[in-house]
């Protein structure tokens, strides 16, 4: 990590001070023997078997991925780094190491900055990944993060987008729709997490209203603080078994889709098998559940495929790792198209639902 | 690469067909065998052997590191890249592959786009790296590109900023200034490319009215469209004799200041030596030169040290990729901190030149 452009008129600038600030932070984390770090043109990360590479990239923008008016700056370098993760597990491999790009609009107050630099320290901490690197910038509006993750197969082969056949289940690892549903909560003026911070406890489930606190606090926290699973996507790539697999980043309704043009496929989801999330169901109601589980985005489960005969073995992978698995439906062949099975046997195509980054009258997040 | 965020109702959305014109684009280039590029959740670069992997991502924000007034876009994704591609060169290594997260405006119009998108494509094409991947995002006010290169050290190790020692010298591959003086060109409203990318001649010198234009031309080209010494870079690396390299990103002064600092030295530079660009003498004069050669930066030549012995060795090297080396000082001890020498032996302190991303009342580019 370096600070670009030119500094001030101090032997230790602001610049210099903030990196020496981050590489203080980080100074307990011990990366691998061999890295460079913070202080050098470039990282460098030891690569001493003959495996490919893995890297991923991740925008996390003020005003699009994130809102300062209800999101806790607490929040949102974990987010930021979980969101890069999630990727990298999502082709069967294991993060590795970081790097941060961080553009920080002038008048942002430094405790700002702290708490996202210590969010993501936090976060680094537990995915057990150090930083290596980065860059940082001023901005003229708003603060943005891009963060850059690389990681190591955990199998032979990473498990791509492309690889579903007709005739393959296709799996979920968890419940969907609570990010929405969450967010959803927040624009409404919920702050669980105050309670939540405050008294470090797992919300209990006695009364009803605390079940609505409980519910809202899940689900608040799926939108802030997703957990992707790490450990699934590893252990699944390991395994060689699913046939295809990405994160549930955009929604259920896209991403399914985006598998499936990747491999030249048609997919039959079961509506009623489409694990809601407790708390869609009790904000949002069936209806509205299954819209957030479909288009609401940013759970950070993993989508997966694989032959039928081997359920047993992908169930058996994701027990090892605390994870659930979900079959929601059967790959078919493209001609099928994209279709949604509900009770009794209606079908319907599988809605498009979401937004478009670049075409203005969809709705924003 | 893919386009995060949930996706519009339509089966090819605004995201989809931006992916699909970039993947057109690079269809040509062909990346290393076992890569794997736009399309899946992350990118994967073949590694056959046991050598470190080099990472560096580099901002490259609008109104901070340009300015759409008087920055043509078709230089935009060339300087973002090879800014980032430097920083490669600078460790001894070669750049293998990039990833390019790119956050644009709702209005932004699809013309700058894809000539940003066409000049990044053009930089990567001449360095010779394919794209593996990235992120596209909007922005709510300005664009912003993150650029993301991996490359593998040329020798055994990395040439670092930290290996400098009392006695070695301190050399540069080029002239200083130009970049800066461009800067100062194009704000005062000088267009020069328009001719020059017209005629696609290189600006002949025989009257000082084309003198003048052609200074210009070389400055404002040296501000719009650096290319780093990618070569030099990878052969200093591979020979392991330079003792401390960078590049000079930011301007010497603060440059070296930082190699200094990271090696527990202090430098004497001869005023006389600093190679000042032509078109910074010819526009600002011997003393704004200088002080464009100190403080003006996105020079992007290598500064490095080596032991006087050795300086034959590194101008066969030099020579060999085409470059310049200049010896521009020596390696002194910390206690004699940064000294500038002037004539007759006049000696006084390095001047602190630049600004501070994050000080509000420093000088902003």
């Amino acid at each position: 990590m370096r600070a670009r452009e030119r500094v001030a008129n101090e032997d230790v600038s602001g610049e210099e001070e903030l990196l020496e600030r981050i590489a203080r932070r980080w100074a307990g984390a011990r990366p691998p023997r061999g890295s460079l770090g913070i202080g050098d043109d470039a990282a460098q990360l030891p690569w001493p078997a003959a495996s490919p590479v893995l890297i991923s990239t991740d925008l996390f923008v003020e005003g699009i991925h994130f809102d300062l008016r209800y999101t806790p700056a607490l929040f949102i370098g974990r987010k930021a780094l979980a969101a890069a993760a999630s990727d990298i597990g999502a082709m069967g491999g294991a993060p590795l190491a970081c790097l941060l790009s961080f553009a920080i609009p002038a008048r942002t107050p430094g405790r700002l900055t702290d708490a996202i630099l210590a969010s993501f320290h936090e976060e680094a901490r537990e995915i057990g990944i150090p930083l290596l690197g980065g860059d940082l910038s001023s901005s003229k509006t708003k603060l943005m993060l891009d963060v850059v993750v690389v990681g190591r197969l955990a199998g032979k082969r990473p498990i791509r987008r492309s690889g579903a056949r007709p005739g393959d289940r296709i799996y979920v690892t968890g419940p969907l729709g609570g990010a929405a549903t969450g967010l959803v909560r927040l624009r409404n003026g919920a702050r669980p997490w105050r309670s939540a911070l405050k008294h470090r406890q797992t919300p209990s489930l006695r009364s009803a209203g605390r079940l609505e606190h409980s519910l809202e606090t899940i689900a608040v926290m799926a939108h802030l603080r997703p957990r992707p699973p790490l450990a699934a996507g590893a252990a699944f790539g390991r395994s060689s078994v699913p046939t295809a697999m990405m994160d549930l980043s955009d929604g259920l309704a896209i991403d399914l889709r985006r598998l499936c043009r990747a491999s030249g496929v048609g997919a039959e989801i079961d509506e009623q098998r489409v694990p809601l999330h407790p708390a869609a169901l009790h904000f949002l109601g069936p209806v509205g559940a299954l819209r957030a589980a479909l288009g609401g985005g940013e759970d950070y489960e993993l989508l997966l495929c694989g032959p039928g005969p081997s359920e047993a073995v992908l169930r058996r992978i994701a027990r090892s790792v605390g994870s659930d698995l979900i079959a929601i439906g059967t790959v078919v062949s493209r001609e099928h198209g994209m279709v949604l099975c509900g009770e009794e046997g209606a079908r319907r195509s599988l809605p498009h639902l979401g937004f478009d980054h670049f075409r203005p009258h969809h709705r924003q997040r």
